[in-house]
């Protein structure tokens, strides 16, 4: 069987403001910050972004306004050779837009986000070729809507159907019900278990079917629950700038390895290193690991192939 | 005599993104607000607007970039009838921007900035046909030495210097000595006086010659000195939803009474008026009151004419 692209995403885009701080802005005062980074972001559209850049042909379903962010973010994506024809434009609205407060320092990120201001992606407005068209869904679950009929259509078309959770919303369970990978982010695990319980939630989300769940946990790296075996790993050591972007490009690492066919052990591996590079530079989209260093990595990870 | 401009304005010019946020964002976390404003800003920037709404010719002198944000930065003067033949482009730089956090909850307003990457506006760059056209230089002293010049010129061709003076940096003091209305922000002030006492500051910039000096104190209004009187009042109550630009209307409603002829207690008065009502909107050119309101509120005003 043959695909015209290797995953399909539906989610969030965002045009990022990365300022680099000294310190966190006190409230009531005028803070002046010396660097400013512009770069496309957002969840889905940034992990489109790597798989890009790793060689995958992708197609991207999102919404933007017709507010001059929005241009800007169609072509980010086209520039990295993303296919923006899922972007829909919402006449006279705003599209997403988020000011990040990166402190090198302390390694902290603080994210400023606004969504964008037009209706949400509709299920009748996701084409059902898109789908089927590519070998994964990849999504966010904004769109929970279009997201869960998404998945529904990749499923009955036998595709691989891969979720970044990083808000509980209503419908994010029936989501998990219809995904191959689940993997969540602190913040959903906390809503989800009501602590600091990684373990515990992996073990819920597998029961509703994924194969692979997983919580990121930022410096603390990952726990993950792959057909029943625990794995996990402390982040790697990096020297951090910025971590927007790090669980982005995570979670699109677990999606290249399993297009390619590996292990759960070396795909999580494969992403932590990934998400560790992220770090190394201001904007989500700066420090990207190639293609040739994701292969390398691969092959020297310790896990068979 | 007759002259081509009111105002000749050098400083400062600023895109502004003003977002209103239902709390201050804690450091390390997501945070998601509803409303985003996109705004020409910055001091002399927004007073040369608002002296322009109120009909007084106006010539702008400032640095941007040939980033994006410069472009919107020169549309958003020239929409006001702003000239803007000061305006310098540096080739492959950045132009100032703020990201605003506004609590209209609390009415606290957070500066986050970066000043235009581009050197500053040397004093050669600043025609000194520009400074003899207008009745009035106003500055920010943000391009301190090209300040110097031009208040040195303007007061030799008998102009009016008027300075909103916001950060109290090296040369700051020699432009207090060349002007004739030297009003500061409370920043300033404690950094002149160590400490909170605007009448002391006032009458430290008056004794360098000043005819006209004040602190401007927020919600606490202001205190100046005119002419050895002492003038004070808290600001007018007001639903503050953002404080941008109270400052700079404030300022520029001075320099729109002293070009009337009026004396320092009605402009002081008919600022104090004019910089509350630009509180009760975001962004700080939402709200400037139009010039007939500002008639108005100066003819009731209760000194005489």
């Amino acid at each position: 069987m043959s695909s015209d692209f290797d995953v399909f995403g539906l989610g969030q885009c965002s045009l990022d403001y990365v300022g680099v701080f000294d310190s966190y802005p006190s409230p009531d005062t005028k803070h002046e910050f010396r660097r400013m980074i512009v770069q496309g972001g957002g969840p889905v559209a940034t992990a489109l972004v790597a798989l890009s850049r790793w060689g995958r042909r992708c197609l991207f379903c999102g919404v933007v306004g017709d507010d001059g962010f929005g241009e800007q973010i169609r072509a980010s994506l086209e520039a990295e050779g993303v296919d923006t024809r899922g972007l829909l434009v919402r006449a006279g609205e705003g599209s997403q837009f988020a000011f990040v407060i990166a402190e090198p320092v302390t390694g902290r990120r603080t994210i400023l986000w606004r969504r964008p201001t037009g209706r949400a992606v509709a299920p009748a407005e996701v084409d059902t070729a898109w789908i089927e068209a590519a070998r994964t869904f990849y999504t966010d679950g904004l769109f929970i809507e279009a997201s869960l009929h998404a998945a529904a259509v990749a499923r009955r078309a036998g595709r691989a159907v891969v979720v970044d959770a990083g808000t509980l919303r209503d419908g994010m369970l029936d989501l998990a019900a219809l995904s191959d990978v689940f993997i969540v982010s602190e913040t959903f695990c906390r809503a989800l278990v009501g602590g600091d319980a990684p373990l515990e939630a992996c073990r819920r989300l597998a029961a509703l079917g994924p194969s692979l769940t997983g919580v990121t946990l930022g410096a603390r790296g990952y726990v993950a629950l792959a057909d029943g075996e625990v794995i996990s790993s402390p982040a790697h050591e990096v020297r951090v700038v910025d971590t927007t972007g790090c669980g982005d490009v995570f979670h699109a690492a677990v999606a290249y390895g399993l297009l390619r066919g590996w292990e759960a052990r070396r795909c999580l591996d494969l992403a932590n290193r990934a998400a560790a590079r992220v770090a190394t530079r201001p904007g989500g989209r700066s420090a990207i690991p190639s293609g040739d260093e994701m292969l390398s990595w691969a092959e020297r990870s310790s896990t068979k192939l």
